[in-house]
């Protein structure tokens, strides 16, 4: 029973895991392009963006080389997913409503994937949030240091790492002390991060800054 | 014996080592307090400068998950301090004084923790000081990173880095050749990193820039 | 005859590794001796130029701690070479036109040691030129994170990753599918990532940027 559970949260992700990290690498390597980055910029800023998060978390779990690695679909996705964005730069510029949508949709995915890694591994219920933060959040941050600029994620902005938060929370509570079954908790916490993303870029929310009380 | 001196020297650390962790978390999450970063910018800050140095050691050291992730406390901790910072930011800056003192401190007890967990991996001796100095200055390096500055330890300053090499090599070779106690050695030591830290910083002592001979 | 081939695989870049380290570590202590940066700031580019690459390598490889720590010669090595760009940087800083040609030649040693060890580990061959690729170029990536300033590898420029990238494709290809044995291919790619670096830099070619068709 518990390995069943275990092997269903893994092959609901694995589906879709790859879905989500086109749509990293297609935000890191349109990033690259229109910066004017050499063909290495855009494969690194595809690779850093789609596979980054889940390189940190894997590195962190310690439970042999990254998925990124090993598995023989995740390189070739973001190499062929960085040559599209190298040459069509502009066509997928036009796109930016759609990509903020999917991006959001995307965070979601990656603090699911993250946060139930985590939760099989053993690791306590705080670990747990936080792997599935760093994995939402981390390739953005990756990206932001190779390009020397302020991690995005640190400054007042639209809900980023805050709704990765708050997802990766929800999912802890929803699948430990109420023992809800992984797919629909899986689900709740995909639309409640992608929600979050892009009701706060859509309607301005920020995240709040240090009061001084 | 050699398993009790193991058990002995973990023992030591694991009782203050939140003590240090706190330290490093509030003057992360008061830096992030004083940029006007939003609330995942203060948790990240806080994040990294308390339990950064531990994490980058313990990925290196590759002897499982890091004990910030496994250990039930330490995350935890880090979010309380953050959350202390973020609401009293203003209070807590009029001490300074004592934070460059608790400062120094930590640095000593990060140092003398990385350099005893690198000994009980059986790592060679540059390695022990490597380890126990990145453990002392990882954080502030992380830190520096996420805000897009120059490391503040490769410029010229009052000792920090120097300092905590200064005191793991001074550890490798009292626990090494001289073959003293880990106790006092961990004493000692962090004496030695603190004195070297506040002395530097009161007495505008630099470490030595390149010459040309 | 597979471990034979292992052995002979391995024991060729460990004899040569420490020359790689070395100037590697030659060029980031220069850099940061130029910078006016601290004892401690040579030390930290010393050791990023020369281990950073296969540090993150070992890391991603997971097979416990990296060679780097392990191994009693590469972080005394490093020193040394740090304590002589310290004393001597002006004298060395003449012999760019050397330098350049040495620099290249480790590129071209990394990226083998580096994809060589991939194929040890039985990754798939993307992963293969990625791990080589990052062996290369990480140590680079680590100095210019740390200088605060945007990755060079990114921006256009003579070739760097580029030549890295085409020399671990063209590994995995002539030890994959045309089977060679690993020392001549070791040397093929080596000679072939040199030239392209050097050829680079001396005729003015650019990787190119993105396009939009």
């Amino acid at each position: 029973m518990e390995i069943l559970a275990a092997a269903e949260t893994l092959r609901v992700p694995g589906a879709v895991d790859l879905a989500a990290i086109v749509i990293g690498a297609l935000t890191g390597g349109l990033l690259a392009a229109r910066e004017g980055f050499a063909v290495s910029g855009v494969l690194l800023l595809a690779v850093s963006t789609g596979l980054g998060g889940g390189l940190i978390r894997d590195v962190l779990l310690a439970d042999g080389p990254p998925v990124a690695l090993t598995d023989t679909a995740y390189l070739p996705t973001v190499a062929v997913t960085a040559a599209v964005t190298f040459y069509f730069s502009g066509w997928l510029s036009r796109l930016t409503g759609l990509l903020v949508v999917l991006d959001a949709i995307t965070l979601g995915f990656f603090t699911v994937i993250g946060a139930q890694k985590a939760q099989l591994a053993g690791l306590p219920s705080a670990s747990v949030v936080f792997i599935g933060t760093v994995t939402a959040v981390g390739g953005a941050v990756i990206r932001d240091v190779l390009l020397a600029q302020r991690a995005d994620i640190v400054q007042p902005g639209p809900y980023n790492a805050v709704a990765a938060l708050l997802g990766a929370t929800a999912l802890t509570v929803l699948a430990g002390p109420l023992g809800l079954p992984p797919l629909p908790v899986a689900a709740l916490v995909i639309v409640l991060v992608a929600a979050l993303r892009v009701l706060s870029v859509w309607r301005g929310w920020e995240a709040p800054v240090a009061l001084d009380l």
